[in-house]
Protein backbone atom coordinates (compact mmCIF):
# COMPACT_ATOMS: atom_id res chain seq x y z
CA UNK A 1 0.00 0.00 0.00
CA UNK A 2 3.23 2.16 0.16
CA UNK A 3 3.06 2.61 -3.44
CA UNK A 4 -0.10 4.49 -3.09
CA UNK A 5 -0.09 8.43 -2.13
CA UNK A 6 -3.70 8.45 -1.55
CA UNK A 7 -2.56 7.06 2.02
CA UNK A 8 -0.94 10.16 2.79
CA UNK A 9 -5.09 11.16 2.88
CA UNK A 10 -5.79 9.79 6.57
CA UNK A 11 -6.75 10.86 9.58
CA UNK A 12 -7.55 9.45 12.98
CA UNK A 13 -10.20 9.85 15.22
CA UNK A 14 -10.90 8.80 19.06
CA UNK A 15 -14.37 8.13 20.54
CA UNK A 16 -15.08 6.76 23.99
CA UNK A 17 -17.30 3.67 23.86
CA UNK A 18 -20.73 5.03 25.37
CA UNK A 19 -23.29 2.79 28.09
CA UNK A 20 -25.77 3.39 25.11
CA UNK A 21 -23.53 1.44 22.77
CA UNK A 22 -23.13 -1.66 24.86
CA UNK A 23 -25.59 -4.91 24.70
CA UNK A 24 -26.57 -7.37 27.33
CA UNK A 25 -23.29 -9.43 25.78
CA UNK A 26 -21.40 -7.09 27.78
CA UNK A 27 -19.48 -5.71 24.58
CA UNK A 28 -20.09 -3.00 22.06
CA UNK A 29 -23.38 -3.85 19.71
CA UNK A 30 -21.49 -4.77 16.04
CA UNK A 31 -24.09 -1.70 14.46
CA UNK A 32 -22.73 1.21 16.02
CA UNK A 33 -18.73 0.29 14.22
CA UNK A 34 -20.78 2.05 11.27
CA UNK A 35 -21.76 5.03 13.24
CA UNK A 36 -17.96 5.26 14.74
CA UNK A 37 -17.00 4.92 10.71
CA UNK A 38 -19.05 7.73 10.13
CA UNK A 39 -17.27 9.67 12.59
CA UNK A 40 -14.18 8.91 11.01
CA UNK A 41 -15.01 9.74 7.87
CA UNK A 42 -16.20 12.86 8.87
CA UNK A 43 -13.09 14.41 10.92
CA UNK A 44 -11.05 12.82 7.79
CA UNK A 45 -13.44 14.79 5.76
CA UNK A 46 -12.46 18.04 8.37
CA UNK A 47 -8.78 17.54 8.00
CA UNK A 48 -8.92 17.47 4.44
CA UNK A 49 -10.50 21.47 4.89
CA UNK A 50 -14.16 19.70 3.83
CA UNK A 51 -17.04 20.38 6.61
CA UNK A 52 -19.44 18.01 5.04
CA UNK A 53 -21.69 19.71 6.65
CA UNK A 54 -20.99 23.06 4.29
CA UNK A 55 -20.61 20.80 1.29
CA UNK A 56 -24.29 19.50 1.94
CA UNK A 57 -25.65 23.07 2.32
CA UNK A 58 -23.68 25.17 0.77
CA UNK A 59 -23.36 22.85 -2.67
CA UNK A 60 -25.93 20.39 -2.17
CA UNK A 61 -23.17 17.62 -2.38
CA UNK A 62 -24.39 14.67 -0.48
CA UNK A 63 -22.34 11.21 0.27
CA UNK A 64 -25.08 8.55 0.01
CA UNK A 65 -23.99 5.09 1.52
CA UNK A 66 -23.89 2.07 -0.95
CA UNK A 67 -21.80 -0.35 0.70
CA UNK A 68 -20.97 -0.97 4.16
CA UNK A 69 -19.10 -3.88 5.70
CA UNK A 70 -17.22 -4.82 8.82
CA UNK A 71 -15.06 -7.56 10.39
CA UNK A 72 -15.05 -7.90 13.95
CA UNK A 73 -12.11 -9.04 15.59
CA UNK A 74 -12.20 -8.44 18.94
CA UNK A 75 -14.96 -6.64 21.00
CA UNK A 76 -14.71 -3.12 22.69
CA UNK A 77 -16.30 -2.53 25.99
CA UNK A 78 -17.51 0.49 27.87
CA UNK A 79 -15.73 3.00 28.36
CA UNK A 80 -12.69 1.81 26.61
CA UNK A 81 -11.33 4.59 24.09
CA UNK A 82 -11.22 3.92 20.37
CA UNK A 83 -8.93 5.24 17.81
CA UNK A 84 -11.17 5.21 14.25
CA UNK A 85 -8.20 5.48 11.71
CA UNK A 86 -9.58 6.25 8.58
CA UNK A 87 -8.71 6.75 4.71
CA UNK A 88 -9.47 7.20 1.25
CA UNK A 89 -8.63 3.82 -0.37
CA UNK A 90 -10.25 4.94 -3.51
CA UNK A 91 -11.59 7.75 -5.60
CA UNK A 92 -13.57 9.63 -8.54
CA UNK A 93 -15.91 12.18 -9.12
CA UNK A 94 -18.63 9.56 -9.06
CA UNK A 95 -17.65 7.84 -6.21
CA UNK A 96 -15.46 7.57 -3.11
CA UNK A 97 -14.73 4.47 -0.65
CA UNK A 98 -13.47 4.99 2.71
CA UNK A 99 -11.29 2.29 4.39
CA UNK A 100 -11.13 2.05 8.64
CA UNK A 101 -9.23 0.57 11.02
CA UNK A 102 -10.77 0.50 14.96
CA UNK A 103 -7.70 0.38 17.44
CA UNK A 104 -8.02 0.22 21.45
CA UNK A 105 -6.60 3.32 22.08
CA UNK A 106 -5.42 1.83 25.29
CA UNK A 107 -3.65 -1.39 24.19
CA UNK A 108 -2.98 -0.57 20.08
CA UNK A 109 -5.01 -4.33 19.91
CA UNK A 110 -7.16 -3.97 16.13
CA UNK A 111 -10.94 -4.00 17.12
CA UNK A 112 -12.27 -4.13 13.54
CA UNK A 113 -11.76 -3.18 9.83
CA UNK A 114 -14.37 -1.53 7.25
CA UNK A 115 -14.89 -0.24 4.21
CA UNK A 116 -17.94 1.88 3.27
CA UNK A 117 -18.76 3.16 -0.63
CA UNK A 118 -20.36 5.89 -1.42
CA UNK A 119 -21.62 7.76 -4.54
CA UNK A 120 -22.06 11.96 -4.77
CA UNK A 121 -25.30 13.03 -5.21
CA UNK A 122 -27.68 15.95 -5.43
CA UNK A 123 -30.11 16.54 -2.67
CA UNK A 124 -32.62 15.14 -5.23
CA UNK A 125 -30.15 11.60 -4.10
CA UNK A 126 -29.75 11.47 -8.05
CA UNK A 127 -25.97 10.56 -8.51
CA UNK A 128 -24.18 13.26 -9.41
CA UNK A 129 -20.54 14.57 -9.99
CA UNK A 130 -18.29 16.08 -7.65
CA UNK A 131 -17.83 19.77 -8.30
CA UNK A 132 -14.68 20.49 -9.33
CA UNK A 133 -13.78 22.65 -6.39
CA UNK A 134 -13.80 19.20 -3.90
CA UNK A 135 -11.37 17.22 -6.39
CA UNK A 136 -8.11 17.99 -4.80
CA UNK A 137 -9.30 17.84 -1.59
CA UNK A 138 -10.26 14.45 -2.07
CA UNK A 139 -7.20 13.35 -3.83
CA UNK A 140 -9.09 13.25 -7.45
CA UNK A 141 -7.23 14.07 -10.68
CA UNK A 142 -8.49 16.20 -13.40
CA UNK A 143 -8.97 14.54 -16.49
CA UNK A 144 -6.94 15.71 -18.97
CA UNK B 1 -60.04 9.49 34.63
CA UNK B 2 -63.21 8.09 33.41
CA UNK B 3 -64.83 11.81 33.53
CA UNK B 4 -62.22 12.77 30.71
CA UNK B 5 -63.60 12.13 27.44
CA UNK B 6 -60.08 12.37 25.72
CA UNK B 7 -59.52 8.91 27.24
CA UNK B 8 -61.85 7.91 24.56
CA UNK B 9 -58.47 9.01 22.26
CA UNK B 10 -56.25 6.47 22.95
CA UNK B 11 -54.69 3.38 21.39
CA UNK B 12 -52.00 0.44 22.20
CA UNK B 13 -49.34 -0.75 20.13
CA UNK B 14 -47.00 -3.72 20.37
CA UNK B 15 -43.43 -4.05 19.78
CA UNK B 16 -40.72 -6.89 20.89
CA UNK B 17 -37.05 -5.70 22.38
CA UNK B 18 -34.65 -5.90 20.10
CA UNK B 19 -31.31 -7.10 20.93
CA UNK B 20 -29.80 -3.56 19.90
CA UNK B 21 -32.12 -1.82 22.55
CA UNK B 22 -30.38 -3.86 25.66
CA UNK B 23 -27.30 -2.57 27.36
CA UNK B 24 -24.14 -4.57 29.31
CA UNK B 25 -26.54 -4.43 32.55
CA UNK B 26 -29.09 -7.02 30.58
CA UNK B 27 -32.21 -4.58 30.24
CA UNK B 28 -33.29 -2.19 27.86
CA UNK B 29 -31.12 0.81 27.79
CA UNK B 30 -32.98 3.70 28.75
CA UNK B 31 -33.49 6.10 26.45
CA UNK B 32 -35.15 3.73 23.84
CA UNK B 33 -38.07 3.91 25.92
CA UNK B 34 -38.53 7.29 24.18
CA UNK B 35 -38.44 5.45 20.68
CA UNK B 36 -41.21 3.44 21.93
CA UNK B 37 -43.24 6.28 22.76
CA UNK B 38 -42.71 7.52 19.35
CA UNK B 39 -44.07 4.02 17.97
CA UNK B 40 -47.27 4.68 20.28
CA UNK B 41 -47.88 8.07 19.35
CA UNK B 42 -47.92 7.11 15.78
CA UNK B 43 -49.75 4.55 16.10
CA UNK B 44 -52.14 6.34 17.99
CA UNK B 45 -52.42 9.30 15.55
CA UNK B 46 -52.81 6.61 12.64
CA UNK B 47 -55.76 4.66 14.95
CA UNK B 48 -57.61 8.64 14.82
CA UNK B 49 -57.26 9.05 11.35
CA UNK B 50 -53.80 10.70 11.07
CA UNK B 51 -50.97 9.26 9.42
CA UNK B 52 -48.19 11.54 10.78
CA UNK B 53 -45.83 11.22 7.72
CA UNK B 54 -48.84 12.65 5.48
CA UNK B 55 -49.17 15.82 8.14
CA UNK B 56 -45.77 16.81 8.07
CA UNK B 57 -45.58 16.17 3.87
CA UNK B 58 -48.39 17.53 2.93
CA UNK B 59 -49.39 20.42 5.33
CA UNK B 60 -46.24 21.18 6.58
CA UNK B 61 -47.03 20.64 10.27
CA UNK B 62 -44.72 18.76 12.46
CA UNK B 63 -44.77 18.15 16.29
CA UNK B 64 -41.63 19.16 17.74
CA UNK B 65 -40.64 17.30 21.10
CA UNK B 66 -40.97 20.35 24.08
CA UNK B 67 -40.84 17.93 27.16
CA UNK B 68 -40.08 14.16 27.15
CA UNK B 69 -39.83 12.15 30.66
CA UNK B 70 -40.21 9.01 31.48
CA UNK B 71 -40.61 6.91 35.09
CA UNK B 72 -38.87 3.29 34.76
CA UNK B 73 -40.94 0.86 37.01
CA UNK B 74 -39.51 -2.60 35.75
CA UNK B 75 -37.12 -3.11 33.00
CA UNK B 76 -37.72 -4.57 29.69
CA UNK B 77 -35.71 -7.28 28.81
CA UNK B 78 -34.92 -8.29 24.82
CA UNK B 79 -37.11 -10.68 22.80
CA UNK B 80 -40.02 -9.41 25.53
CA UNK B 81 -43.24 -8.03 23.97
CA UNK B 82 -43.89 -4.76 25.04
CA UNK B 83 -47.50 -3.33 24.81
CA UNK B 84 -47.22 0.39 24.71
CA UNK B 85 -50.90 2.43 25.77
CA UNK B 86 -50.87 5.86 24.20
CA UNK B 87 -53.57 8.68 25.13
CA UNK B 88 -53.83 12.53 24.51
CA UNK B 89 -53.63 13.92 27.91
CA UNK B 90 -54.91 17.58 26.88
CA UNK B 91 -54.59 19.48 23.43
CA UNK B 92 -55.24 22.55 21.81
CA UNK B 93 -54.29 24.51 18.61
CA UNK B 94 -50.57 24.81 19.69
CA UNK B 95 -49.89 22.30 21.83
CA UNK B 96 -50.53 18.42 22.93
CA UNK B 97 -49.43 16.50 25.34
CA UNK B 98 -49.48 12.77 25.22
CA UNK B 99 -49.38 9.98 28.05
CA UNK B 100 -47.78 7.03 27.72
CA UNK B 101 -48.05 3.10 29.86
CA UNK B 102 -45.63 0.45 28.82
CA UNK B 103 -46.59 -2.81 30.12
CA UNK B 104 -44.99 -6.39 29.38
CA UNK B 105 -47.71 -7.67 27.14
CA UNK B 106 -47.17 -11.22 29.01
CA UNK B 107 -47.44 -10.70 32.53
CA UNK B 108 -49.24 -7.34 32.51
CA UNK B 109 -46.22 -5.60 34.56
CA UNK B 110 -46.24 -2.40 34.19
CA UNK B 111 -42.67 -1.68 32.76
CA UNK B 112 -42.28 2.33 32.97
CA UNK B 113 -44.83 5.59 32.47
CA UNK B 114 -43.91 8.95 30.15
CA UNK B 115 -45.43 12.11 29.22
CA UNK B 116 -44.18 13.98 26.05
CA UNK B 117 -45.45 17.39 25.44
CA UNK B 118 -45.17 19.04 21.88
CA UNK B 119 -45.57 21.97 20.20
CA UNK B 120 -47.13 22.76 16.71
CA UNK B 121 -44.97 23.77 14.29
CA UNK B 122 -44.23 24.94 10.16
CA UNK B 123 -41.35 23.59 8.48
CA UNK B 124 -39.03 26.23 9.20
CA UNK B 125 -39.90 24.59 13.22
CA UNK B 126 -41.67 28.10 13.89
CA UNK B 127 -44.49 27.49 16.61
CA UNK B 128 -47.64 27.80 14.16
CA UNK B 129 -51.83 27.02 14.93
CA UNK B 130 -52.67 23.21 13.94
CA UNK B 131 -55.04 23.56 10.85
CA UNK B 132 -58.86 23.25 11.23
CA UNK B 133 -58.66 19.95 9.59
CA UNK B 134 -57.25 18.44 11.98
CA UNK B 135 -58.16 19.37 14.77
CA UNK B 136 -61.22 17.11 15.58
CA UNK B 137 -59.31 14.09 15.12
CA UNK B 138 -56.89 15.35 18.01
CA UNK B 139 -60.06 16.04 20.11
CA UNK B 140 -59.68 20.03 20.03
CA UNK B 141 -63.07 21.90 20.33
CA UNK B 142 -63.24 25.06 17.85
CA UNK B 143 -63.67 27.90 19.70
CA UNK B 144 -66.96 29.32 19.66
CA UNK C 1 -30.18 -21.09 -5.29
CA UNK C 2 -33.46 -23.31 -6.46
CA UNK C 3 -30.21 -26.46 -5.64
CA UNK C 4 -30.12 -25.21 -2.57
CA UNK C 5 -32.15 -26.74 0.01
CA UNK C 6 -31.36 -24.45 3.01
CA UNK C 7 -33.01 -21.92 1.19
CA UNK C 8 -36.11 -23.82 2.98
CA UNK C 9 -34.29 -22.77 5.83
CA UNK C 10 -35.89 -19.07 5.16
CA UNK C 11 -38.52 -16.54 7.35
CA UNK C 12 -39.92 -12.96 6.45
CA UNK C 13 -40.37 -10.36 9.17
CA UNK C 14 -42.19 -6.91 9.05
CA UNK C 15 -41.08 -4.18 10.72
CA UNK C 16 -42.13 -0.68 10.29
CA UNK C 17 -39.59 2.19 10.05
CA UNK C 18 -39.21 4.60 13.17
CA UNK C 19 -38.82 8.25 12.91
CA UNK C 20 -35.78 7.78 15.23
CA UNK C 21 -34.20 5.56 12.23
CA UNK C 22 -34.23 8.33 9.83
CA UNK C 23 -31.21 10.89 9.94
CA UNK C 24 -31.57 14.56 7.90
CA UNK C 25 -30.92 13.69 4.28
CA UNK C 26 -35.13 12.06 5.19
CA UNK C 27 -34.18 8.68 5.26
CA UNK C 28 -33.56 6.15 6.74
CA UNK C 29 -29.87 5.76 8.43
CA UNK C 30 -27.47 3.31 7.37
CA UNK C 31 -26.54 1.18 10.37
CA UNK C 32 -30.23 0.34 11.21
CA UNK C 33 -30.35 -1.95 8.83
CA UNK C 34 -28.06 -3.89 10.46
CA UNK C 35 -30.28 -3.87 13.39
CA UNK C 36 -33.31 -4.87 11.03
CA UNK C 37 -31.57 -8.01 10.05
CA UNK C 38 -31.14 -8.45 13.82
CA UNK C 39 -34.56 -8.80 14.04
CA UNK C 40 -34.66 -10.96 10.84
CA UNK C 41 -32.81 -13.39 12.14
CA UNK C 42 -34.37 -13.53 15.45
CA UNK C 43 -37.49 -14.10 13.75
CA UNK C 44 -36.00 -16.70 11.59
CA UNK C 45 -34.73 -18.90 13.99
CA UNK C 46 -38.05 -18.77 16.15
CA UNK C 47 -39.36 -19.87 12.69
CA UNK C 48 -37.38 -22.74 13.19
CA UNK C 49 -37.86 -23.67 17.07
CA UNK C 50 -35.09 -21.92 18.47
CA UNK C 51 -35.44 -18.92 20.78
CA UNK C 52 -32.61 -16.86 20.57
CA UNK C 53 -33.09 -15.72 24.39
CA UNK C 54 -33.42 -19.27 25.65
CA UNK C 55 -30.37 -20.87 23.66
CA UNK C 56 -28.31 -17.93 25.23
CA UNK C 57 -29.60 -17.95 28.83
CA UNK C 58 -30.14 -21.81 28.95
CA UNK C 59 -27.40 -23.40 26.69
CA UNK C 60 -24.56 -20.25 27.36
CA UNK C 61 -24.52 -20.68 23.54
CA UNK C 62 -23.68 -16.83 21.92
CA UNK C 63 -23.79 -15.90 18.19
CA UNK C 64 -20.90 -13.16 18.03
CA UNK C 65 -21.18 -11.13 14.74
CA UNK C 66 -17.81 -11.58 12.83
CA UNK C 67 -18.69 -9.96 9.53
CA UNK C 68 -21.27 -7.76 8.34
CA UNK C 69 -22.08 -6.20 5.05
CA UNK C 70 -24.85 -4.73 3.72
CA UNK C 71 -25.70 -2.83 0.00
CA UNK C 72 -27.82 -0.36 -0.12
CA UNK C 73 -30.18 -0.30 -3.28
CA UNK C 74 -33.04 2.51 -2.72
CA UNK C 75 -33.37 4.20 0.74
CA UNK C 76 -36.36 3.20 3.28
CA UNK C 77 -37.91 5.81 4.24
CA UNK C 78 -40.31 7.10 7.89
CA UNK C 79 -43.40 5.01 8.20
CA UNK C 80 -42.92 2.53 5.39
CA UNK C 81 -43.66 -1.31 6.05
CA UNK C 82 -40.17 -3.14 5.52
CA UNK C 83 -39.97 -6.85 5.13
CA UNK C 84 -36.63 -8.29 6.40
CA UNK C 85 -36.59 -11.73 4.02
CA UNK C 86 -33.99 -14.09 5.95
CA UNK C 87 -32.20 -17.13 5.37
CA UNK C 88 -29.03 -19.28 6.17
CA UNK C 89 -26.54 -19.55 3.47
CA UNK C 90 -24.25 -21.76 5.27
CA UNK C 91 -23.69 -23.57 8.67
CA UNK C 92 -21.57 -25.72 10.16
CA UNK C 93 -21.25 -26.21 14.19
CA UNK C 94 -18.35 -23.42 14.76
CA UNK C 95 -20.16 -20.70 12.53
CA UNK C 96 -23.20 -19.67 10.91
CA UNK C 97 -23.75 -17.04 7.50
CA UNK C 98 -27.25 -15.36 7.37
CA UNK C 99 -28.42 -13.50 4.30
CA UNK C 100 -30.72 -10.85 4.12
CA UNK C 101 -33.21 -9.17 1.67
CA UNK C 102 -35.04 -6.25 2.69
CA UNK C 103 -37.95 -4.95 0.13
CA UNK C 104 -40.74 -1.99 0.64
CA UNK C 105 -43.18 -4.47 1.47
CA UNK C 106 -45.78 -1.93 -0.19
CA UNK C 107 -43.92 -1.86 -3.49
CA UNK C 108 -41.51 -4.77 -3.76
CA UNK C 109 -38.55 -2.78 -4.54
CA UNK C 110 -35.71 -4.13 -3.48
CA UNK C 111 -34.34 -1.80 -0.37
CA UNK C 112 -31.22 -2.90 0.74
CA UNK C 113 -29.28 -6.60 0.43
CA UNK C 114 -27.09 -8.05 3.44
CA UNK C 115 -24.88 -10.82 4.79
CA UNK C 116 -23.69 -11.47 8.27
CA UNK C 117 -21.28 -14.02 9.56
CA UNK C 118 -21.47 -15.27 12.93
CA UNK C 119 -19.24 -17.77 15.33
CA UNK C 120 -20.81 -19.72 18.14
CA UNK C 121 -19.14 -18.70 21.49
CA UNK C 122 -19.98 -19.76 24.89
CA UNK C 123 -20.81 -17.07 27.86
CA UNK C 124 -16.85 -16.61 28.23
CA UNK C 125 -17.34 -15.05 24.36
CA UNK C 126 -14.83 -18.26 23.08
CA UNK C 127 -15.47 -19.92 20.12
CA UNK C 128 -16.93 -23.26 20.87
CA UNK C 129 -19.45 -25.67 18.87
CA UNK C 130 -23.05 -25.62 18.46
CA UNK C 131 -24.56 -27.94 20.74
CA UNK C 132 -25.99 -30.81 18.93
CA UNK C 133 -29.65 -30.19 20.04
CA UNK C 134 -29.30 -27.36 17.69
CA UNK C 135 -28.13 -28.52 14.66
CA UNK C 136 -30.66 -30.28 12.80
CA UNK C 137 -33.11 -26.63 13.48
CA UNK C 138 -29.93 -24.84 12.06
CA UNK C 139 -29.82 -27.28 8.95
CA UNK C 140 -26.50 -28.67 10.43
CA UNK C 141 -25.62 -31.96 9.36
CA UNK C 142 -24.12 -34.60 11.93
CA UNK C 143 -20.71 -36.00 10.79
CA UNK C 144 -20.78 -39.47 10.32
CA UNK D 1 -28.41 28.04 43.80
CA UNK D 2 -25.14 29.23 45.05
CA UNK D 3 -26.30 28.18 48.91
CA UNK D 4 -25.75 24.48 47.95
CA UNK D 5 -22.35 23.28 48.23
CA UNK D 6 -23.06 20.05 45.82
CA UNK D 7 -22.89 22.02 42.86
CA UNK D 8 -19.15 22.19 43.62
CA UNK D 9 -19.52 19.24 42.15
CA UNK D 10 -20.04 19.57 38.60
CA UNK D 11 -18.34 18.86 35.13
CA UNK D 12 -18.74 19.91 31.35
CA UNK D 13 -18.17 17.49 28.92
CA UNK D 14 -18.02 18.24 25.43
CA UNK D 15 -19.45 15.57 22.48
CA UNK D 16 -19.93 16.74 18.53
CA UNK D 17 -23.40 16.06 16.89
CA UNK D 18 -23.25 12.79 14.94
CA UNK D 19 -24.96 11.98 11.45
CA UNK D 20 -26.32 9.26 12.96
CA UNK D 21 -27.76 11.31 15.55
CA UNK D 22 -30.19 13.31 13.19
CA UNK D 23 -33.88 13.03 12.10
CA UNK D 24 -35.62 14.22 9.23
CA UNK D 25 -36.65 17.06 10.96
CA UNK D 26 -32.57 17.81 10.31
CA UNK D 27 -32.22 18.28 13.70
CA UNK D 28 -30.91 16.13 16.81
CA UNK D 29 -33.41 13.00 17.58
CA UNK D 30 -34.69 13.95 21.44
CA UNK D 31 -33.90 10.82 22.72
CA UNK D 32 -30.35 11.35 22.29
CA UNK D 33 -30.08 14.14 24.90
CA UNK D 34 -30.75 11.09 27.22
CA UNK D 35 -27.34 9.61 25.94
CA UNK D 36 -25.63 13.07 26.15
CA UNK D 37 -26.88 12.73 29.68
CA UNK D 38 -25.22 9.65 30.01
CA UNK D 39 -21.62 10.95 28.78
CA UNK D 40 -22.00 14.17 30.68
CA UNK D 41 -22.88 12.01 34.15
CA UNK D 42 -20.26 9.38 33.36
CA UNK D 43 -17.76 12.50 32.99
CA UNK D 44 -18.73 14.03 36.13
CA UNK D 45 -18.14 10.30 38.14
CA UNK D 46 -14.60 10.29 36.32
CA UNK D 47 -13.72 14.10 37.47
CA UNK D 48 -14.65 13.22 41.33
CA UNK D 49 -12.46 9.99 40.60
CA UNK D 50 -14.94 7.69 40.72
CA UNK D 51 -14.60 5.26 37.00
CA UNK D 52 -18.59 4.05 36.71
CA UNK D 53 -17.04 1.22 34.79
CA UNK D 54 -14.80 -0.03 37.96
CA UNK D 55 -17.65 0.60 40.40
CA UNK D 56 -19.79 -1.50 38.28
CA UNK D 57 -17.24 -4.65 37.74
CA UNK D 58 -15.17 -4.30 41.09
CA UNK D 59 -17.48 -3.27 43.81
CA UNK D 60 -20.98 -4.17 41.82
CA UNK D 61 -22.65 -1.01 42.41
CA UNK D 62 -25.04 -0.18 39.42
CA UNK D 63 -26.99 2.86 39.15
CA UNK D 64 -30.16 2.30 37.90
CA UNK D 65 -32.03 4.66 35.99
CA UNK D 66 -35.42 5.55 37.53
CA UNK D 67 -37.25 8.69 36.02
CA UNK D 68 -35.82 10.81 33.28
CA UNK D 69 -36.73 14.31 32.15
CA UNK D 70 -35.85 16.26 29.47
CA UNK D 71 -37.09 20.40 28.52
CA UNK D 72 -36.23 20.78 24.77
CA UNK D 73 -35.74 24.90 24.19
CA UNK D 74 -33.20 24.98 21.15
CA UNK D 75 -32.50 22.37 18.49
CA UNK D 76 -29.03 20.78 18.07
CA UNK D 77 -27.86 20.11 14.79
CA UNK D 78 -25.44 18.40 12.67
CA UNK D 79 -21.53 18.53 13.31
CA UNK D 80 -22.33 21.34 16.45
CA UNK D 81 -20.15 20.87 19.25
CA UNK D 82 -22.26 20.50 22.57
CA UNK D 83 -21.59 21.26 25.98
CA UNK D 84 -23.22 18.72 28.55
CA UNK D 85 -22.66 21.10 31.89
CA UNK D 86 -23.60 17.73 34.85
CA UNK D 87 -23.77 18.01 38.65
CA UNK D 88 -25.43 16.24 41.67
CA UNK D 89 -28.69 17.68 42.57
CA UNK D 90 -28.64 15.22 45.36
CA UNK D 91 -27.78 12.32 46.53
CA UNK D 92 -28.09 9.69 49.78
CA UNK D 93 -27.04 6.43 50.05
CA UNK D 94 -30.39 4.60 48.65
CA UNK D 95 -30.57 7.48 45.38
CA UNK D 96 -28.76 10.44 43.24
CA UNK D 97 -30.09 12.94 41.39
CA UNK D 98 -28.26 14.65 38.29
CA UNK D 99 -29.09 17.77 36.69
CA UNK D 100 -27.98 18.96 33.12
CA UNK D 101 -27.42 21.75 31.04
CA UNK D 102 -26.84 21.21 27.17
CA UNK D 103 -25.42 24.06 25.63
CA UNK D 104 -23.97 25.27 21.97
CA UNK D 105 -20.38 25.53 22.79
CA UNK D 106 -20.13 28.23 19.82
CA UNK D 107 -22.87 30.22 20.95
CA UNK D 108 -23.86 29.59 24.43
CA UNK D 109 -27.23 29.06 23.53
CA UNK D 110 -28.91 26.73 25.77
CA UNK D 111 -30.21 23.49 23.99
CA UNK D 112 -31.81 21.72 26.46
CA UNK D 113 -31.96 20.72 29.93
CA UNK D 114 -32.05 17.45 32.67
CA UNK D 115 -32.94 15.45 35.10
CA UNK D 116 -31.91 12.10 35.65
CA UNK D 117 -32.72 10.25 39.19
CA UNK D 118 -31.01 7.05 39.96
CA UNK D 119 -30.88 4.36 42.74
CA UNK D 120 -27.88 2.24 43.67
CA UNK D 121 -28.29 -1.01 43.39
CA UNK D 122 -26.31 -4.49 43.32
CA UNK D 123 -25.71 -6.93 40.34
CA UNK D 124 -29.15 -8.31 41.02
CA UNK D 125 -30.57 -5.05 40.30
CA UNK D 126 -32.37 -4.90 44.16
CA UNK D 127 -31.92 -1.29 45.30
CA UNK D 128 -28.85 -1.44 47.81
CA UNK D 129 -27.19 1.20 49.84
CA UNK D 130 -24.11 2.83 48.39
CA UNK D 131 -20.76 1.28 49.64
CA UNK D 132 -19.06 3.81 52.37
CA UNK D 133 -15.65 4.63 50.40
CA UNK D 134 -17.85 6.19 47.37
CA UNK D 135 -19.67 8.32 49.94
CA UNK D 136 -17.45 11.29 50.17
CA UNK D 137 -16.87 11.71 46.41
CA UNK D 138 -20.05 12.03 45.60
CA UNK D 139 -20.98 14.35 48.58
CA UNK D 140 -22.75 12.12 50.80
CA UNK D 141 -22.38 13.01 54.49
CA UNK D 142 -22.02 9.74 57.09
CA UNK D 143 -24.45 10.01 59.28
CA UNK D 144 -23.82 10.67 62.55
Amino acid sequence: MTSNPQNLRQNTARIRVRFAETDQMGIVYHSNYLIWMEVGRVELCRSLGIRYRDMERDDGVLLAVAEASCRYLSPARYDEEVDIRTWIESAHRRMIVFGYEMVDAATGAVLAKGETKHVFTGRDMKPARLPEKYMERFGIAKAV
